[in-house]
């Protein structure tokens, strides 16, 4: 113990010559602007209630494109713009109703499989349970489909929730996250995507062969929240049968009362839309251009996309909202920094990082190009295993990046994602906000968000520890994702910390350590038994 | 400790003269019934899947009525039948759906409330925010709500559950029950049930004499939970215009959306059915006969009725299916009682106890008769208050009742509800159930179902300890009641401790002591300082 509290006292007294802290009197005007004056809730009040879920090419999230420049343009930014990239169609529920209508009507909580078609109007048929888990299981219900509503799921069972939904972090729990783990690559995980992918349009095809007239999902939660994720929205890819997806509850009821001999009938009105006005989805920037134009740049994120069930707020409205704000404390604040501050908010996220990896591709480095068009899964599985990795000449100039994606909970801290020189700097970064209840710099690396394939070409990029609140626990990707489950003063500490980091980052003389462009995967281990033994 | 010790031990020891428990072999049987040969998910499964939520006088309650008739006379129970009272209108949710049109295209999660007309078809409507809370807040909105979709609640402010949503009572939780209260009387929770049911006329009044489209409340819990009770279920009582109760997070959407001038458009369709055609409801009673036609009863009971926002699975299919499983499990095991054991399925319950009342003053004693028709708050937060009591012949004939209606959790034990001289001989009827984890007998005195006005007139009348699972946090009286949420094991336990406990009771040599019939409602205290000083 004493040995830590003396290795930490050094880098106290070494820091200040590394970070380059912005000036004290800089932080309270941060801390007034992002309180007193904030408008974070009233920008995520909006995102969430008024222009809703956003997913990526939906006429909701042109909307939102189209409504965020505007709002960095009133903030006077600079350089406001979207930038393009290949997505596919868009997808948005216009409204739907699923109900049994026998054995006894009772009205059921489902939504549509994202990018699946709509019923056109009422359709009513008897359920079969047909659990589909792989091409295998086809033979067994080949004939026995057509004209009936097909339950693939397998029933499952109720959970029995042993945590408190609602979460703060303790010192304990900090704590744990700054331990070194060497980077792992597991090949598994890929050739697993590879065969849920390839498997989903099997599926599809053979559904639509059998002449099944619609399919239903289990929700993989309880407590009747559902999700209605689909992957399959690259046009020509779009299956012929509407998918539905349930909560658990409902489902396994149908499974109960058809095993029982009183085959329900299902009444389901999935009136949905494409939008193939445009395939192209679009990343949001805007800039607050630095003082010197030689010292490149430095940049925060969150993507502004969502899923449907909910209206996006807590993923990603919040983490939208927090990066809007600390762009517009920044522009009010007047202060000119060294390097230009750019803000982005990525399209495609929910998807797989396209719209991050778009901006990547199109500013950082290059990986080989595919010989195939993948499948989402695919695209973020193995888009880091694709060697070598080719930096273009903007990859210098962005000398750090923050993302903001893990709901609305307070910053707790930093992850210096196996950083170790940067260790010393945030934590000096960090040191006016302990009493806001952000100071752990946790050396783990994290996944899952956009941060991630920006730190796997080598890029200095990070994402914030935050306060897990009711997010993972029943928030992230169903329908209680709205501004309800956003916490107001979380969001008005993490656009303050925000904003700091990104001046203290824009402002140091030098730039963040950079760790070196990788060229595998992962660590390897020559003595290692191979996978398996 | 060691005084408790010694204590205890003395009980035990002296306890076998009173208490009589049944034979070790009897128990071996009991176990072997309710577990190899266990049927009573069988018929948890049936009420909550196949006959659905049970309201009381709906045509799901009736078929309930005669299914579970059928059931006991096919385990050869005698003198099967049904008892009525008068209640009022069945009431049933055919389809319903509720939707924001505009701004954007939402569904919403929403029930209509019990005993609230229907639509006649989807009507289309602004909103208006008018909290009303009283009749003073009438004049503010006295011409405003006209063509309007009122909302009526105050908005409120989202959750933080910090507790886990699944639980089981650990043994400090079970020591905790074991204290001695003295019992209180708080006049001011009938004052306040008369204000509310006061208000609940006045505002259908004011909603219809103002041309209200609908009214809409918010529901008390948020996670998109929903419940959808109501209480005007007397026939000239019911309201004129329809009412909606809606999940939390889409109603304060709705009031943000109202209150940035955004005014929601909803759309509803509540396809809701009365039933007068018998306004009486009944309670189902079927009996084991005893050898002792003198001996007097003893009674097991649970509720059959239920609301209508899940499948009244936990409440109180559970309890129902254990108290019928208890019946199987004692006819099929051909054991011959000393006293008559009486299964009874209450009606009314979830209104006002109204079943076990009925029963109550059909066989054990009357209290004085009412000038007027009470509401149901009214009826029940008075009806205990009201003297003197006058015991029929039957009172001193039922020398135990046991009721089950906290969900589908395990026994841990029982309430001995004030009667220190049962302590010792419940103790005793526990013992062989300590591997199962029952073995708490709590002094506590508890409320809320049906053995409670029983008790309040005299008879030994108890309700068991459970294991709370996810009853009180998520599932009771919500869209989540479902079979799913019931626990089978803990189900068969509960089948098996009640059927002991009937058969100790009938068998004991001497009937369970009894406490005085009451003539006041509680303790007084002639030194007490005055309510509000």
């Amino acid at each position: 113990m004493r040995t830590f509290l003396l290795a930490t006292a050094a880098l106290l007294i070494a820091a200040p010559a590394i970070a380059q802290s912005i000036d004290p009197s800089t932080v309270a005007v941060l801390v007034d602007q992002g309180t007193s004056h904030s408008e974070v809730m009233t920008t995520a009040e909006y995102l969430a209630d008024v222009i809703g879920p956003r997913m990526t090419n939906s006429p909701a999230m042109r909307e939102a494109e189209k409504w965020t420049q505007e709002k960095f343009t009133g903030w006077g930014l600079t350089d406001v713009h979207k930038e393009g990239f290949d997505f596919g169609r868009g997808w948005w529920i216009e409204k739907s109703s699923v109900r049994m209508v026998a054995p006894r009507p009772v009205q059921l909580t489902a939504i549509p499989i994202a990018w699946t078609p709509a019923t056109n109007g009422p359709v009513t048929a008897p359920v079969i349970v047909a659990p589909l888990r792989s091409p295998g299981d086809f033979a067994q219900w080949k004939g026995k489909l057509a004209g009936k509503i097909v339950l693939t799921s397998a029933p499952g069972t109720g959970s029995e929730p042993k945590e408190a939904a609602f979460q703060r972090l303790s010192d304990e729990d900090l704590a744990k996250l700054d331990v070194y783990e060497e980077p792992t690559w597991d090949p598994g995980k890929l050739d697993q995507s590879l065969a849920r992918a390839k498997f989903e349009g099997q599926l599809a095809k053979f559904l639509a062969e059998e002449g099944a007239v619609a399919y239903v999902t289990r929700s993989r939660s309880d407590g009747k929240l559902i999700h209605g994720e689909g992957y399959l929205h690259h046009v020509g890819e779009t299956p012929k049968v509407p998918g539905i997806e349930m909560a658990a509850e409902d489902y396994r009821r149908l499974v109960r009362l058809a095993w029982t001999g009183k085959v329900p009938t299902l009444e389901i009105d999935s009136n949905v839309h494409f939008d193939d006005s445009d395939t192209k989805a679009y990343n949001i920037l805007a800039d607050i251009k630095g003082r010197d134009p030689k010292a490149g740049y430095v940049m925060a994120g969150a993507h502004l996309d969502s899923w449907v069930a909910g209206d996006g707020a807590a993923d990603n409205g919040a983490g939208s909202a927090v990066v809007m704000e600390a762009a517009r404390i920044i522009a009010a604040s007047g202060i000119k920094p060294k390097r230009t501050i750019r803000f982005a908010l990525w399209a495609g996220e929910e998807q797989s990082l396209y719209g991050s990896i778009a901006y990547i591709e199109q500013h950082l480095a290059k990986r080989p190009a595919w010989d195939h068009v993948p499948s989402a899964d695919e695209f973020y599985y193995s888009w880091a295993t694709r060697f070598p990795i080719t930096p273009l000449a903007g990859h210098k100039e962005l000398t750090a990046y923050f993302n903001l994606d893990n709901g609305s909970g307070k910053i707790r801290g930093i992850y210096a994602e196996n950083n170790m020189a940067a260790v010393p700097i945030f934590r000096e970064w960090l040191a006016p906000f302990a009493s806001m209840g952000a100071s752990t710099v946790a050396i783990q690396k994290t996944e899952g968000t956009d941060h991630q394939f920006m730190q796997a070409v080598g890029i200095p990029a990070f994402q914030f520890i935050q306060d897990p609140l009711d997010y993972e626990s029943r928030v992230h990707h169903t329908q209680l994702d709205t501004f309800d489950h956003l916490k107001a003063a979380d969001m008005r500490q993490a656009a303050i910390i925000l904003a700091a980091f990104l001046l203290d980052a824009a402002n140091a003389d030098k730039p963040l350590p950079r760790l070196p462009i990788p060229t595998q995967p992962a660590v390897t281990d020559p003595f290692a038994a191979p996978k398996g033994e």
